[in-house]
């Protein structure tokens, strides 16, 4: 699965900019994927690109339309299905993140069939995976874990991309989420695939590659949260981690969706190198990236300086401060 | 979702006794729903049940034709279909656990449909599960767990059912395998839910009960295998469990189908604790089952009895010595 860009951003009917995070994700990340953006009236998201037409894009060389948009429940509404069906017939992919598939909408589906297009339904893969097997492959791998979801892994996965390859490195992010699939146009949304299968996807995600090569593997929940662990934990067999960096947003007091106290970076770093001993037993955690969005700047540098005392790690912002004492916590220990 | 007996078992064309292990299963367990067999020419595998047609079984009552074989791939062999269609003719539902959904194939869902008869392809849940929220719930209840997978959880568990309810106990078991569901007529094949809904679909099997009731819940896999650790911690957080039961098989060395070595069952209690405090801080472990049938009489009472010393709990093998000792550990602890 290989997602083609150029692309154009369908941001439809967005009530708010959280509505369209993933689209403003790809333009974060992408801004040189992505062409121009496309908004239904009353769109109140703006992820400041050229606004243009399904005809103008097309003209412009779109190659695919991605839906950047969430609308409550996850689900497709019938006033997207036009601009949908008018893509495919300008001769456009379409791709989404959606719990309903494109192809389940006859129009869609027809639409896609009569112009010999693809629908990319990134919850859904397709791709049929063995279980985990456990051996180890050749390849260097970093993970990002977290306190709890939604505290900057994905970020952090991709600032040390592009941290590494200007340091030098061979490196290359790993989508595990469908924001993450649209930004590397390929990859697995892990939480979507079938249980018995977690580890062997995250296998099939970060195969083997060269000896110096690092995977740098965008990770998902959190091993302390009560609903996603599960998840977390095959994610880690999967991935095999030589390295792995604590994601953490410091005044967060319970864990997201539930009523469970937050565990500390410690308690994180302790779990994760238990448990990941078992496909990799040398992992070892190389640094702390603290979410300090809510904090003044001052505040922010007495938390991360106060964190790396705490557990002698390099801890930053990668959005406020860049990730380079990680990255030469990587190239100390990894050389 | 809950399947009608008695059944009708389908053995087909059985390689072997082990083709037919979750028609074996069933018939272990469930005798008294099971009104017959039914096998092709050449099938290997015997349910000492009465062999009969399909048209003598749905004379007899049958409810239900149960699939108790798989072909290697988990597919359904072309061979099978005319009989399916003649059972759905005849009046019964099917029920499968293969990879491949009966609904897929058009003689099977026409001839469902025409005879208003269902479907139950037990791998493939239709329930719409939340997120597991963590939240703990009233009831109590029992996981197996294992030192690997196929160490004998779900027989552990049904032997418990039926050990807890002579001694005047109110206990159910809950399935979470594929020949769990058939044996107990409903539940869910926890490894075939997607990822990121496993602690919810175990909050979903067992809900909040009176006080007093034991829901006694088929582990899956082990927290130390690395292909199926993921599932094995969801089902446990999803599980809550107040106590649980560590199932071994003392003979062998590697986890099933990798190179990984097996963990000790130290390992696996210490481990279940740490990890199953997050959704139920008073989990105690409660008993050892052994599968000793590798070992001579003598060799298996050393090896319970060794056992039962190193950890001080009550260790026993289900099958060859029954399960008092276990059940008098949670009679002492929880009255």
């Amino acid at each position: 699965m290989q997602i083609a860009h150029p692309y154009l951003l369908f941001l439809g009917d967005a009530r708010d900019a959280l509505a369209a995070k993933t689209g403003l994700g790809i333009v974060d990340w992408r801004r040189e994927w992505c062409l121009g953006q496309m908004r239904l009236p009353g769109c109140k998201a703006d992820a400041k690109l050229p606004d243009m037409s399904i005809a103008e894009a097309a003209e412009k060389g779109a190659r695919t339309l991605v839906i950047g948009v969430v609308n409550a429940g996850g689900v497709l509404p019938e006033s997207w299905v036009g601009e949908i069906v008018a893509a495919l017939d300008a001769g456009l992919d379409v791709a989404a993140g959606l719990h309903t598939r494109l192809g389940s909408i006859p129009a869609i589906a027809e639409a896609a069939a009569r112009n010999g297009r693809k629908l990319f339904d990134v919850r859904h893969s397709s791709e049929r995976f063995a279980t985990g097997k456990g051996d180890k492959r050749p390849g260097l791998r970093l993970l990002t874990v977290g306190t709890d979801c939604s505290v900057g892994k994905k970020y952090t996965a991709l600032a040390l991309e592009r941290g590494m390859r200007e340091a030098g490195f061979d490196a290359d992010f790993k989508a595990t989420g469908q924001t993450g699939v649209f930004i590397s146009g390929r990859g697995v949304a892990i939480d979507a695939v079938v249980a018995d299968f977690i580890s062997g996807a995250v296998e099939w995600i970060s195969p083997a590659a060269d000896p110096n090569h690092w995977d740098l593997i965008e990770g998902q929940g959190s091993l302390f949260h009560p609903s996603f662990a599960g998840v977390s934990l095959g994610l880690l067999h999967g991935a095999q981690p030589d390295a792995f960096v604590v994601c953490h947003e410091p005044t967060r007091r319970t864990m997201r969706g539930v009523a469970t106290p937050l565990p500390t970076i410690g308690d994180v770093i302790a779990m994760t190198v238990q448990l990941g001993r078992l496909t990799n037993p040398a992992i070892r955690c190389v640094g702390i990236a603290v979410n300090t969005e809510a904090l003044s700047e001052e505040e922010a540098r007495a938390e991360l300086e106060r964190t790396a005392r705490v557990y002698g790690l390099p801890a930053t912002d990668p959005v406020r401060f860049g990730v380079a004492p990680i990255v030469e916590e990587i190239r100390a220990r990894f050389g």
